[in-house]
């Protein structure tokens, strides 16, 4: 099986560097391309980029010349870790050109006709493709977006509960620093510190995370009727976010049957045959003090989400924590499931992965 | 004026070591004895302790012969920063032998006719030292608790909006490690973590918090008829427990409303002119990010409770961040707080502080 | 090929748990008894065991039985993870019985006859082996002690250097909280914080760091003749040890062919076709500011010891800069390593991994 | 006493909020100008800055108009946190029109008519003030730097040890990241990580120790005839420089000669007559694991400096740790008790601290 040429928009970044770690020995995917700052257009890649994952870059890509944002790429997919301002116009003209871009800006996230996509929870989402393709006449092309880092362990942790209707959702972050790129976080504002305030993420918060859970119906997403309250939180954290979480539910179901409702989901088909699907998506730990921001950030590789604490809330009805590496589920590794979505449901192309790859994985 | 003798239980311990900090340049006491453990005995403070806080112990203290537990104290006035166990008897036999117990422990908190005081909120509980004497037939001798660490700065923010009607109330802590005490937290547990959990403290604060702000009726304290839920976790952080609240009220007030009522809240007479009686009590940050754990615990001498974010929440119509130095206000400094008005309301005995001592801090 | 039972002693510890961890799916060794405190004994190991590395213990391990110290071992091979005092009597009393003794304690490091390995730099003075046999007379058994934490990246990097003549070494560190254990390290001692002080390290390192640079000579072990000055530093650091070392060399290299003979380092044979031998066991980074404790502790599965820095000392000719992880290379797994250089050289009795494990990984 | 106006250049940033912090109620001098970068200049400081201290800026100077960098000034006292570039033109400038500038950056620490005062060790190297005067023809103005922070400990331990003829200096740092300013060192390079690198300070070290110790000879110094190697570490500490310096000396005295020496030391006159001067200025800490950044930084409110761990080098003779408050004496509380020098010696035209403030303080 040819692997599928593949580009990185904003490789040098924090995030951008998740991308090329994970994309290492993909399966399916191959990086082809980088792309960067004007700053580090035509260098190599290896020259480019400052580092600031563990270890180093992979060899695959350091001899990869960087391409300025301007420039043509041949590959039809298309990663983005672009920051806001810029993927605002590139990664709709990368479509237009018949890219499929999945990007993990935050630009992109609420637009109707996209789909923002936590496969395990909303791979019918996918078909919103059709709905953008025909909407702008783009053929091969697309836009599609993965989850805010924040909002998806809420996601993950609800998704199954949707079933007991959701009414409220009070949500407060404890939110790691990678969070906000690099340099990102200046040391001397959280070590040994806690900044009630991530700019912006409480009303993506109370967005995104409703529309994530919602339902496709007449190719539009309707979002989960609810209400969420969320106060962020930065802490001095590498790696992680964690999240206290108060729900009410319509229905009243027991501890034991939400618990029971957790450990059986195994999230939507196709999504259990992905390569870089978690199994199972949730891990409810039974211990008392956890999940842990450092214990349990990489379990099941950083894809899956952690959860603990179930128990009754005396204003809301329950309470729990939860927890995903935010820079592995909650944004480059949670793009490349989208795109692995994408391509075994056929929207890249003449692009099929095939029988083996997937029969191994699940 | 004379200084009052007093006497610190545990004051080898962290909170201990507090107390023997605090009361250094005390303008009404003195520590005249420190009690510590069968280890530390006999020894000289300056060498049984394993001074944790910054510096070094106060040469005042130093040349203290450490007490045994069950030896009989000269002082008044005596201040408890024993564990919990040890608390049990130890402060009741006190108070029985006439002696008046200011006790950090969490035993005794919640014994009906001992007041659980934050003096700008309920100094009027001060009270039931005349039920307990009572009751218990002690003349001289009286059990007063202080708050625990992370419902204070709740009760502090909430006690103003009492007039607001107060029916719900969700918390979410982030709880510096020195509220474990010492050794107390490892930190192969907290380094580049978040512990969601926080043994026996979301308890503490979901019945601590509505006695404390509770009215005195017949002799007893009526609770806050008010529902809390609390999520408490710990955090790498030195001092300083930051908590997240949400809030019902009652009334609908306006923010503005709310803002103007903490900026002119000034505590219970005569709680202003305690000298270490912070004013104001309750400082609101109009920042965006404040308050924060390092850069606000020390406001004033972390006697002072910070606040800040107000803003609306979409569920229960309030929710704001508030922030309390854990071992000054809310141990050691909040019992020597509680003293000062044992004092001034003639519960010490002869002893009665002078006037330009009061005047000169007011 | 049949696996090897192997038991660990002091399993549920933290050098305990990484015995288990890095014993999972290991080609050759499988754990077939846990052995723990008469606290743990007679338990599950899953429910014994307060685990604190990352995740959860392995399920291979979680329903092993803990046994008591005192308890008869069928395991040909041993691990030992023993505090001090207890691997004093106990190791020896195993390998008496005819255990294969692969100990992490610093007991028996010293011991004469008993081969401290770092098998890339002296795999040789495995011979000990004979020699404690024969003068102990023992005829299966024995004892291998493996090198403390913070001697060890000094040691990887000065090995190549012996050809130069090392007359002076002067080791600055940086180390790790686990290197303590747990609960060890108070997070109040650490947390912003840094404690020139690590008890007891400053003279291993003096005198284990001559030994294992030393030469088997007449079956003895004839230290390096060198002198070393040590300071150890405890640092906010959850894992990886960090030294900043001078050297004084008898030849006057250039910096250049210091780091030629590092890059062409790949250890006495036959460690390179060892299982969990790093490939290379040196790795050189040119960047000014690595290795770095978190970013290069991981390299080589964490078996491997990052250098950087290599400049001129003004004082002692050279300088540089060198990092391994204290848990992994630094205590299990070098003891794991030590085990396969006994297995490969024929001290396990009749075990011998077969040639296709051996082939596959060189 | 009419107290002199002060202007602080570069105030916005983190050594400029020191400046403003440590000024405030300082009983000779008086911030009457704020000078920042033209997006802050024409508004008023409290609003312009970005305080990254502790709690909030002073009253007193939060309504003061930040002027622009080219802004004449009409305070004859200038202090200078500028960043190195701006320093460079601007600190001459002021001097030449009128101004005493006592700087913190490092432009002009070299210069040879400039004195480099750490007025405890060389309050005598202030007569370059009258060199400089006569060379460029300046009447009023000088230009007077403070020490490196790096440098400062090693140079306030080793000051008092001239006399025993100090051959070589081996120093090893680890430095808090307030070193770095603001925003400085990004959290993710820091947290949970040590950086063996700080760009620039080890050749500082080597060269201004040794001018800073040096003797004032024929109007200029003579360096201290000594060698000195040093390695740089950040690590994640908030405030706070450590060194583990090793020393070689002359003559051979023994360990109590050298506690001696340390413990007698007071500073050259009229040192400690001066209102910012710690007393006294080294402190000896016998515990076996002092002095330790978080908890002895704030000796002598930051401006003592702290020592233990002497004892016996294998290959130096002796070593020893000594710990500074990073941003207080060893940046603008270092700048500050310089001016304090130049105005008790005359320097500051007119201006004359009376005999009652000097006396009181002493």
């Amino acid at each position: 099986m040819q692997k599928l040429n593949v580009a990185v928009l904003g490789a040098t970044g924090a995030v951008g560097q998740r991308f090329i770690q994970l994309l290492e020995n993909h399966p399916w995917f191959q990086v082809a391309e980088v792309v960067g700052s004007s700053r580090s257009a035509s260098r190599e890649y290896g020259e480019a980029v400052n580092w600031v994952l563990d270890g180093s870059p992979p060899n695959s890509a350091t001899n990869l010349t960087v391409k300025a944002l301007e420039d043509d790429l041949d590959s039809p997919l298309v990663f983005s870790a672009l920051p806001k301002e810029a993927a605002e116009t590139r990664e709709i003209e990368l479509a237009a050109q018949g890219h499929i871009v999945c990007t993990n800006a935050s630009t992109n996230r609420m637009v109707e006709d996209f789909p923002l996509l936590l496969p395990e929870v909303n791979a019918d989402h996918v078909r919103l493709v059709d709905v953008q393709r025909e909407k702008r006449g783009w053929t091969t092309g697309a836009v599609i977006a993965n989850s805010n880092c924040t909002a998806m362990p809420v996601v993950m942790a609800l998704a199954p509960l949707r079933q007991f209707g959701i009414k409220k959702i009070l949500v407060v972050s404890a939110q790691a620093i990678s969070g906000a790129g690099y340099p990102g976080v200046a040391s001397l504002d959280i070590l040994d510190n806690i900044v009630p305030y991530v700019s912006g993420d409480e009303q993506k918060l109370e967005t995104e995370t409703l529309r994530m859970l919602g339902t496709l119906h007449n190719d539009r997403v309707e979002w989960l009727p609810s209400i969420l309250s969320a106060s962020c939180n930065r802490v001095p954290v590498v790696d992680g976010h964690l999240v206290n979480v108060s729900i009410e539910l319509d229905e009243k179901p027991t501890l034991e049957e939400i618990l029971e409702t957790w450990s059986s989901f195994r999230g939507m088909d196709p999504v259990p045959h992905l390569p870089s699907a978690p199994e199972p998506p949730l891990h409810y730990l039974p211990q008392a003090d956890r999940p842990q921001s450092r214990r349990d950030r990489n379990t099941g590789n950083g894809m899956a989400t952690s959860i603990g604490r179930l128990r009754e809330c005396p204003i809301l009805g329950y309470k729990f924590v939860a927890l995903s590496h935010n820079t592995i589920r909650g944004a480059a590794g949670g793009s490349i499931l989208n795109a692995e979505l994408l391509a075994i449901s056929g929207y890249l192309g003449s692009f099929q992965p095939n029988h083996e790859s997937i029969v191994a994985h699940a």
